[in-house]
């Protein structure tokens, strides 16, 4: 996770311009940081026969579903603005070249997730950290799944004068 | 939203009579009401060797998804029928052709969802009314994001005799 | 549900092979225990030129998606468990052939799900049970909605000595 799943008509991208819009959903997440290999965007190409929207088929509809991790957009405020940027960020392939579109996020739980067999480690860890310099998964230890930054660091007492 | 994935047999339905079964679907909504082009419904076509059903390959059956806003279904008899109107609505088409059938609906959250770029308004408010006739996404103003039906609406005071 | 969606390279495994996997995955949910039919595995091949890991194509991955009732997963360590077992029960066909991979479950509720026009009855309930035995929906009677294994049971006074 996330997951993207993009519904489009046939034809609607060549697959370079297809690893271009993947490539720029991922530069979104990998600034959070998020690891990039978490990032994963499947196309599907649906003929107009068996694409309707409000009952009439259409041609020219792109329909995308996020799966997002739950927890990763707490208040209002970076939820709309998270939003927003998605729109953003797909614009050029999307609006920009005539089609009418539509988007919306899921957020399924965290811990009911793995990756090459292995659940994740929390989110902000400091094992995260360390997938997202790799960028691929591998073990890690209990003290890597503390925060990154952490106040209260292991090994630190605030008295080491 | 709401989106429906209908995972079928091949050559279950004629492009005809798929967009006779989404307009039934459609008109579900558009009672409600909701804008019709809300309503996205996706066909994908499953070979017999792609579909199993308690470890069995089956080739007359068809699974439908269903993703609605959540908070639009409050209370338990509200969701029960519900769940009973869409098995109705869906049976000429699918029970009553001798197909084997499961339903079921995802609850996403509305503020993580985008129409043409925009957070759609609230739910039954005069926007969404102006969507509903319009059937069409369209900017809207902060006022019309009150409910449609508002008791204490602005302007009105209560002693205008 | 359980509904598996597998999202996997073209050719990855032969129909044969589907039901192996399928038959597996479904043994997994039997042993609950769980009505066979409940779980439908459905297979979605994907070209590479439409699979992006990272924002580069990848022809070796596979993702999947896994749709489960909610509250059938209570607590931290059934949940851990529960990912790690079903990790396990794809391995041979996914891990062990050099796949590349990722699973995550998703929570629909409940109460929004029919099976052949009808709402299954309750989790561990004697209806349940039935269902289990003769892995078929059939009407149930609101007696058998109650628990499979009910303490105080109907006909039971504790007094019957």
């Amino acid at each position: 996770m996330p997951l993207w799943k993009i519904y489009h008509p046939a034809g609607a991208w060549t697959p370079a311009e297809k690893k271009e819009l993947s490539d720029a959903i991922t530069r979104v997440y990998a600034a959070a940081p998020l690891p990039r290999f978490y990032v994963v965007v499947i196309f599907e190409e649906v003929a107009a026969g068996s694409f309707y929207v409000g009952g009439e088929s259409h041609g020219r509809f792109v329909r995308i579903q996020v799966d997002q991790m739950a927890r990763t957009l707490p208040g209002p405020i970076l939820r709309e603005w998270w939003v927003n940027r998605l729109d953003e960020v797909i614009a050029p392939w999307v609006r920009d070249r005539g089609y009418d579109w539509e988007l919306n996020i899921t957020e399924p739980p965290p811990d009911l997730w793995s990756v090459q067999g292995r659940i994740p480690p929390p989110f902000d860890s400091a094992a995260e950290r360390r997938w997202v310099r790799e960028n691929k998964a591998s073990p890690y230890t209990l003290a890597e799944k503390l925060p990154a930054s952490l106040p209260f660091a292991p090994g630190t007492t605030g008295r080491d004068s």
